[in-house]
C-alpha cells in the first residue's frame, strides 16, 4: 500500500527554464524556481508532495512520464510549452501512463499565434488553466488535487 | 470614490439553469444555486461581493453586461454556454464594457463536439479555466480576484 | 402517473409567423394558423394532444423547451427556421431536455443557400422531414407519434 | 391517355437486399420484402400502384430509371443507399427522366459517418425523409403521392 | 393610398446603444442619439420621415422588421452590428419583409477581425456603406431615398 | 501486321443513350444514333473505321476498354458522362490499355455544377474538347486521328 | 503652401470606359462621361477640384497613382474594377502614395460571383460604398471630402 | 457445424485482370493467375481453402460479398483496386457481411496520386498490407488466417 | 448592313510570341506566324476573315477586345496564356463585349501545374479545346464558325 | 566484401518500450522484448541477423539510422510510433541513409485519431503493414527480406 | 562567340521606383538609383556587366525578359514586387527565356501579409534572398554570378 | 564590456552531419566540415569569430541557443534542416534568446515537397537565403554581420 502524501509531478517543457528572462512581456518576470517554490508551498497546504522536472528534450519528457508510472506518481501538472502543439509522442506517453493530469499555460493561448491555438494534449487532460501567469500553475494544482481519484 | 468590497458579476448563459438536471454525465449533479452559493462563500473569503445572473437570452446577457458598466462591477466571471461559440455580440459587449473577465466552463471543451472547440470570447478574456466541473468557477474567481487591477 | 393523451409540442422558430405571406414562392401560401389546425386535427386522429409555440427569440424557444421538461411534454416537432443553422444553444436545450423530437422544414434545404445545408439539430433528432411544404409537419408528426417510447 | 392508378417505382440501391440482416443496430430487423409489402398496402390505400426494384449495380439502377420514362411511371421513391453519396450518374438519370421523386433513408444520415452527410440526389428530389426506419418509406410515399402533379 | 412622406426605419443592432462610449478608437465619440438626430434632420431635407429602433435582442430586431411590413415602412437603414455576421434569422426577416434596405457600418469591416469580413445581409441589401463613422448612416440614407421605388 | 484502316472506338458513358431526349436545353436534340452516324461519315472522310459502345455500367465500360487492347483499337474518343468525375477505375482502364484517347463533352463543364468541373480522365487524355454539342465529338475525332502515332 | 481647392483624383479601372454599354442589367445605362460630369458638379458644390483617369492597364493606373503623389492630389476615389480582386501592385501603389482614398463600386459585390467578394484594396481604404450605381461615386466623394485631413 | 478447412475468398477489383500487362513499372509482371496460384499453395500450407473472384463491376463485387455470407466464407482478402477510393457501397457490403477481411495493394499507395491516398475500406479492415507487389497478397493471407476468430 | 465575310479575331496572350522557341517540349516547334497562317487558310476555307493580335500586356488585350465591339468582329478565338488563370479584367472585357468566343490552349492544362487547372474565362466561352498543339486553334476556329449566330 | 548474414535493424520509436503495459485494448499484451524475440527467431529462419533499437528521443533514432549506414545494415523495419506523423527529420534520415525499409504499425491507423492517418514516412518506405498487432512486425520482416536487393 | 564580361539584367517590378520614399519603415530609405549604383560597382568587382530595368507594367517586364533572350543576357536578378504573387505570365516569361535568375526581396516576406507569403517565381529561380534591404540585391548578385553556368 | 571580435554561432540541425554523403543530387558533395571551414575563413575576413554546432536532437539545439545567450553570442546563422518545418520549440528558443539570426538552406525549398514550403522560423529571422548550396551559408553570414546592431 502507498503511504505518505500523494505525489504530484510538475512537468515543464522547452524554454520554460528561461522563465523570467525570455519575452517577459508575454511570460512575466517570475522565474521557474520561484514558480516551483510556490507550488511546493501550496502542495504542503494541500497535503501533497510536489516534484518538478523541466526539459527542452521531447524524449526526456516522455522518459520522465514513463518513470512516473513506476514511482508511482498520483497525478501530473503539465506545461508542455511548444510541445503542446507538436508532440503526439508526449500525448501518447501521458495516455499510456494512465495518470490524471491538468494542462496549464502561463499565457492565454487564444491571444497568441494561430499555431498555438490547438493543443494535442487538452482532450487527454482533466482540464485546462491558461492565461494567468504563474497563478495558472497554482490553480491547476488545486484542480488536480481536488480531482484525484480516491486511493 | 468606490467604497466597500469589489463587485464581481457571475454571468451564466443558456441552459445553465438546468445544471444538475441536464446531461449529468457531462455537467455533473451540482445545481446552479449550489454553484452560486459556493462562489458567494469564496467571495467572502477573498473579500469581494459576488452577484449572479443567468439567462437563456443572448440580448439579456448583453444588456446585463452593459448595466455592469454603470454599477460599476469590477470584473466578470463568464460561462456563456453555447453562446461562447456563436455570439460575436456578447464578445462585443464584453470588449465594449472594458471590464476584465475570466472565461470558465464546466466541461473540457477539447473533449466535446468540434463546434465547441472554438471560443469567440477567449482572446478577449484574461484567461480560461475549463474541465473541472463547478470547481472551474471557483478557480476562475480566484484568478479574477488576483488579477483585478488596483483601484 | 400520466393520464390522458400524450402531449406533443410543435415549436416554430423565427419568421415562421409570416408563413403564407413571406416569400410564398419558397414557403407556400398556407398560414401558420392553418398548419397548426391541421396538426391538431391529425393529433386527434393519432390520439395525441398538440400544443404550439412560435417565437422569433432564440432565448424564448429555449425557455419553452425547458418548460416542456416539467409539464411534461412527450415529444417535440421542431422547425427552428434559421436557428437550425446557428443555434448551438437550442440544440443544447433539446439535448438537455432529453425529449424525442423530429426536425421538419417546409422547403428542401438541399436546394437552398449553402449556409442552410448544415443543421445543428439533425444529429440530435430522431429524423428529418423536409421539402414537402406544410405536409412536412404532418409527416413529421406521424413519425414522432410512431416512434414515441412506450410510457 | 393513361388509365388505371398512378404507378410508383420504389428504387432501392446497394446492400438494401440485406435489410433485416445487415447491421440491425443501424438498419433494424424488418426485411426488404416486408417493407415492400407495407408500401404496396399503403399504395392500395392511397390509390397508386407500387412497383419495386433493388440492385447492387449502379448501371442497373440507371437502366431501371430509363425504363421508367417509357412505361411510364408517375414518380419514384428512392433509397439509393451508398450511391446517394457517390453517383452523379444516378442523379443524371433521375434528372434526365424528368420524373418527380422523393429521397428516403432508414437511418438519420446526420448521425452517420461524415461521408454520408452529403447527398448528390437531394437537391434534385422533391424532399427527403430520413431516420425513421421502414417508416421513412411510408412517409415518403405519402409525400410523393400528395405532390404528384395532376395528370 | 399612402399619404405623407415616406417612412424610413433605422435599425441598430447590439451594442450600438453604447456608441460614443464603447471602444471610441474604433467607433468614435458621437452618441447614438446624435446619429439619430442627424438622420432625422437629413430626413427632413430629403423629404422622408425617419424612425429609429435599437435592440441588443436578435428576436426583437426581427419582430421590429415584421412590424415594419404592416405600418408600412418604405425602406430600412440597417446596422445590425455583430448580428451582421451571425444572424440568418434577421436576413430572413428582411427578405421576408420584402422591403428595400441599405446596410451601413461605422467601421471599415475589411480592417477588422476576420469573422467580421463576411456579412449575411449584404447580398440581400441594395448596397453597403462602411468605414466613415456616423457619416456612413447619412450616406446610406441618401442612397436609400434615392433608390426607393416610386409609389 | 495490321491491315485496313485504323480503328477508333467511340465510348459513351451513362445516360448518353438518352441524348436528344434528356434535358435538351443542356444537351441538345440530336440523338446518339445521329451522332454516331456523323462520326462514321467523318471517319470515312478521315480514313478510319469508327466503332461505338455506350453503357450505363461502369464495369462494362472498363471491360470494353480491355477488349480494345486486344482487337486492337488504335485510339478512343471518350465521353464518360458522369463517370468522368467519379471513376478512378475507368481512368485506370484507359491508362492500363495504353491507348491514346481524346475526352469530349457536349456541354461546357465550366458552366455546370461544381462537381462537374473536375475530370479524373483529362490528364490521361491527349486533350479535351467541350461545349460544342455533337460537334465536340467531330472535332475530337479530328484531333485524335491527327495525333495517332504512326503505325 | 498649397492654394486653391483641394484636388481629388477619380481613378477608374478596366472596362469602366464601357460604362453604359457593357452589361447594362448589371452596371446601368449611365456613361462614364456622365458620371464624371456629375462628380465635377458635386466637387464644385463641395469645394474640391475633381480630376479623372481611366485605364485598362494595371501599370498605367499605378503610374497615375505615383504622379498623384507629386502633383499633389489630396485624395482618391477609386473604382479599380476587376483589379480590385487581383492587383496587389495597385494596392501597394495606393499604400505607397500615402494618400487617403475611398473605394466605390457600381454593383453590390456581395451579389456577384465569389471571385468578386474579396477586395485587395478595402482594408487600405477609408471606407467602401457599393451597390448604388453611379450614386456610389457621389456618396464616395462626399465621404472622401468629409474625411480629408485638415491641410 | 462447419467441416473441412476454413474458406478464404480473395476478391480483386477493377483492372486487376490486366495484372502483368498493365503498367508493369507500377504493378509488376506477375499475372493474376500466378498470384492466385501462389495463394492457393500458401492456403494449402496454412490449412485454408482459397477461392478467387475478380470483377470490373462494383455491383458484382458487392453481390459476391453477399454470397460469401451464405456459403459461408470465413474471411476475405480484398484488393478493391480503384474502388478502394470511391466505393462506399463495397464498404457497406463488407461491413454488412460482418466477415473479417484484410486489405492489400500491390503498390505503395502513399507513392501514388493523391486520390489514391485515402481508402474507404481501411478502417473496416483488420489491417492493411501495401507496396510489396504480389507478396502483399501472401502476407495479407498470413495475417488473415492468423487473426481468424476461433470457430 | 454588314457585307463581306464574317470577321474572326484571334487573340493571343503573353509569351505566345515565343511560340516555337519557348519550352518546345511543352508547346511544340511551330511558330505563331505559322499558326496564324494556317488559321487564315482555314478561314478562307470556312468563309471567314481571320485577324490576329498578340500582346504580353493585359491592358492591351482588353483594349483590343473593346475595339472588336466597334469594328465589328463576329467572334473571337482566344488563347489568353497565363492571363487565363489570373485576369478577371479580360473576362469582364469579353463578357462586356458580348461577342461569342472559343477558348483554346496548346497544351492539356490538366497535365500542367495546379495553378493552370482553373480558367477564369471558360464559363464565359462557348467551349474549350485544349491539348492538341496548334491543331487546338484550328478545331477551335471550326467550332466558332459553326456556332456563330446567324446574321 | 560483406560476409555473414544480412543485417536488419528493427527501429522502434516513442512509447513502444511500454508495449504490453500501455493501452492494451489498442496495442495488445505482448511486450517489446517478446516482439523482438520473435523477430530474432524469424530472422534465423529467414537467414538474416536482427538487431533492435528503441528510443523515445527523435534525435537518437536519427543518430541510429546514421550509424546503420556505416555498419552497414542491409535494411530497416521501422515502427516510428508517434514520430510517424510528426518527424520530417526522421524521414530525411531514412532517405539520406539510402537503405530500404518497411513501415509497420501494431494498430490499424485508419481506425485511430485523424492525426494518425497521415504518415510522413510511408512514401519513402518499400511498403506498409499495419493493424495486425505484433504480427505486423513479422510480416514486415518477411517483406523486407524478400525485397532486399541482391548483394 | 560572346566576348566581354557576362551581362546581368536587374529587373525591378511595380512600385520599386518609389524606393526610399514609399513606406520607409518597411523598405528603407535607400533609393533605387543608389541600389543600382551599388550593384554596378559590385558587378565591376565580380567581372560582370549590370543592366537595369524597372517597370510598373507587367507586360513591359515580360517584353524585357523576351529581349534578354536575344541580347543575350547571361542571368537575371529579379525583384518582381507585387507581381511575385500574382503573375503567372512573368513566371512563364522567365521559364520561357531559359535564363538562370535569382529572386530577391527587400523585406522578409514571411513577416508580411499572408498574400505575400507565396511566390509564383521561387521554384523557377536558382534561389531566393529576402529580408536584408538593399543588401538582398547584392547577395543575390553574388549568388547569381557564382552559379552562372560556364560559357 | 565585450572585447575581441563579435561571435557568430552557426547552428545546423538534423542530418546536416551527412552533408556531402546524403542525397548529393539535392544537397551537393561539399561536407559540413568544408562548409564550416569556409565560414571560418569568411569570418576572419569579416572580422567575426565563427563557432559551429550541429545536432540531430531538437532539445540539444534548444539548449545550445540558451547557452548562446550567456556566452554571449552576437548572432546566429541557422539551418535547422527538417526542424525548420516542425519545431515551434526551436522558434521559441530563438525568440526567447533575443539574438538576431539569419535562416539559410542549401536547397531551394520552393522546389521541394509541400511540407518544406513553410518555415516556422522565417518570420522570426532577419531574412532568409536559400537555394545556393554551401554558398547560402556564406551569403547568410555576410548578411548577418552587416545587420548586427552596433555594440
Amino acid at each position: 500500500v502507498k503511504a505518505g502524501p500523494r505525489r504530484i509531478l510538475v512537468l515543464n517543457g522547452p524554454n520554460l527554464n528561461l522563465l523570467g528572462q525570455r519575452e517577459p512581456e508575454i511570460y512575466g518576470r517570475t522565474t521557474l524556481a520561484e514558480v516551483v517554490a510556490r507550488l511546493e508551498a501550496l502542495g504542503d497546504e494541500l497535503g501533497v508532495a510536489v516534484e518538478h522536472h523541466q526539459s527542452n528534450h521531447e524524449g526526456e519528457l516522455i522518459d520522465r512520464v514513463h518513470e512516473a508510472m513506476a514511482e508511482p506518481v498520483d497525478g501530473l501538472l503539465v506545461n508542455a510549452g511548444a510541445y503542446t502543439h507538436t508532440s503526439i509522442a508526449l500525448r501518447d506517453a501521458l495516455l499510456g501512463a494512465g495518470l490524471p493530469f491538468v494542462e496549464v499555460h502561463l499565457s492565454n493561448l487564444a491571444r497568441r499565434e494561430p499555431f498555438r491555438h490547438q493543443s494535442l494534449l487538452a482532450d487527454a487532460a482533466l482540464g485546462v488553466v491558461q492565461g494567468f501567469g504563474p497563478l495558472s500553475y497554482e490553480l491547476g494544482l488545486r484542480a488536480l488535487v481536488a480531482l484525484l481519484p480516491p486511493r
